[in-house]
């Protein structure tokens, strides 16, 4: 008797990994798009839900798949991967979205908060995502480009909240190679050939830049950059905590105690300074390293300077050791 | 009456902004090969001290030239870049180093360490180097591709004790329209063509890697490379003071309190289990991610596991609540 092919054997075991601090009696949601991430993924789930059926600790395992609405045909991709789900033994739903806005970033936002919805219709425990290492280095390399810190950097957390991403120490030949050996025929999104400028940029990271990296650096270049979003995403996670304490102690009734901020560490002051600033009201999105910069200098490099103005509509300004955020006085 | 060429006046106001706080009278080093970027860094230094005789806070400057003696015709090389100081009327020493080992690290020890023996010897406050933001960037992708965590990521630092790197803001096309405008021919040394490893890997980088970036990415990337540089130097530098601080307070009589590794943070808990690895004498060039990863292990992970083997001969066992660190038993 042999067993399964390495990489079926690789998914199962990152899978029965992923859920093994559930409570028997869990329901595991696995997100599919059909894509041959989550067709892997999904199989893995099935075969590890249905052998725990046989254990003291045996869980469920069904398949949302959402519908993005963005193309053509989109209600027909997403019936075949709930119907290849069902075909590998999954309960499967496919949920239709209304994506607000352009871009990868909208089209994840209305993702995300349709499978929060669905976990909590159903009473899930995790929702289980197909995130490959690959997809990882790809993060990580578009994080860079942006040049904005540890956060952007850390790529995509092995769990947050309910969202479990098993795959992200497999590669994508490993996903592929799964989908292969148990005869499930994976579909692929032609946006990844450039169609839409967000994931056509991520398709070009992928099939331009990290071959050269590969050749140039070295084979292992795709585990060296997760390795280094692993430790940029533990990093990150305690600065943010460090940062929020640090809020809390400058935080007076009228605005910001600026004598606290000037003795704190830079990297907790701007990342302070830039949370105060969402706080009040700016846009995440839209708060660049020059807006956190113009912040910092009107602690640290304070000659009397006016307010500093924020997008959103939001204004900073410093008087009597004070560091006040808030509308600008239209 | 015109001004001098763009990235003439960039270059010495970028001088300028690096030596202000120096006090009357200092004398400024400039470390400088004959390449592009550092005869550049040269000609400015020349030219702001010279004009600072004029003002109420006169420095002085001049050059050492390092000849690693690691290539045939080394010395000539060295002579030329020390003429080509002369000539821009500053006074230039030559000093020869041995280099005890083989790569880049090995060649860059030497000559931090001969800079170093001058400034004594010279009595100089400071001591500029070359290095522009393309330098920057190529070393966040190396720092990337080894998988290295913040500090390998956070690049050089502006200023480090008494090195100071003026011209971190400029790009190469600046150094090299500097030289331009001014006459000057800088040397291009032939190991950036490829017949040292190192030096080929970085050279690779910059002809092979940045292109593709920059056409995938945009233009902007060495900037957004350089930027992350400079955040998170600002973490690695709060964090390995937080690492000191838990490793002073997890040190025990007979080890580290396991108790009080377990309970930081693991941003914290690595770094310290890596400080500790190398105060026992382990190599910080050998010892790697997998090493700190076992470490760590021991600390959560721990399943009466035996010790774990350190380079250098070192090993590290968990016995009754504490972790000790030293040579293996031979």
């Amino acid at each position: 008797m042999t067993g399964p092919a390495r990489p079926v054997a690789a998914v199962r075991s990152a899978v029965a990994a992923a859920v093994g601090d559930l409570p028997p009696g869990a329901l595991v949601l696995v997100a599919c798009s059909g894509g041959p991430d989550s067709l892997a993924l999904a199989a893995g789930a099935a075969f590890v839900a249905e052998r725990s059926a046989r254990t003291g600790s045996p869980w469920r395992a069904r398949a949302v798949v959402v519908d993005h609405g963005l193309q053509g045909g989109s209600a027909h991709v997403a019936d075949e991967a709930a119907a290849a789900c069902r075909g590998l033994g999954l309960p499967a739903d496919v949920v239709a979205v209304t994506v607000d806005g352009t871009g990868e970033a909208a089209a994840r936002t209305a993702r995300y908060a349709a499978l929060e919805r669905s976990a909590d219709a159903l009473g899930a425990s995790a929702v289980l995502l197909g995130h490959t290492l690959d997809d990882q280095a790809e993060t990580v390399l578009l994080g860079l480009a942006r040049g904005s810190g540890a956060r952007a950097l850390a790529g995509m957390a092995p769990a947050r909240g309910r969202f479990r991403r098993p795959l992200l120490g497999l590669r994508r030949t490993d996903t592929l190679g799964a989908c292969a050996a148990l005869g499930l025929t994976p579909w692929h999104d032609p946006t990844n050939d450039g169609t839409h400028a967000d994931a056509a940029l991520r398709s070009r990271v992928r099939t331009e830049v990290m071959p050269v990296l590969e050749r140039v650096l070295g084979p292992g270049v795709a585990e060296a950059l997760a390795r280094s979003a692993d430790q940029l995403r533990a990093d990150a996670d305690l600065l943010d905590v460090l940062a929020q304490d640090l809020l809390a102690s400058a935080r007076a009734a009228d605005g910001l105690d600026v004598d606290v901020l000037t003795a704190a560490a830079p990297a907790l002051r701007t990342r302070a300074l830039r949370s105060a600033a969402i706080a009040a009201g700016s846009p995440a999105g839209a708060l660049g390293h020059a807006h956190v910069q113009a912040l910092d200098a009107l602690i640290t490099r304070w000659h009397g300077q006016g307010p500093v103005a924020l997008p959103g509509g939001i204004a900073a300004h410093r008087s009597c050791g004070r560091l006040a955020l808030g509308p600008a006085p239209g």
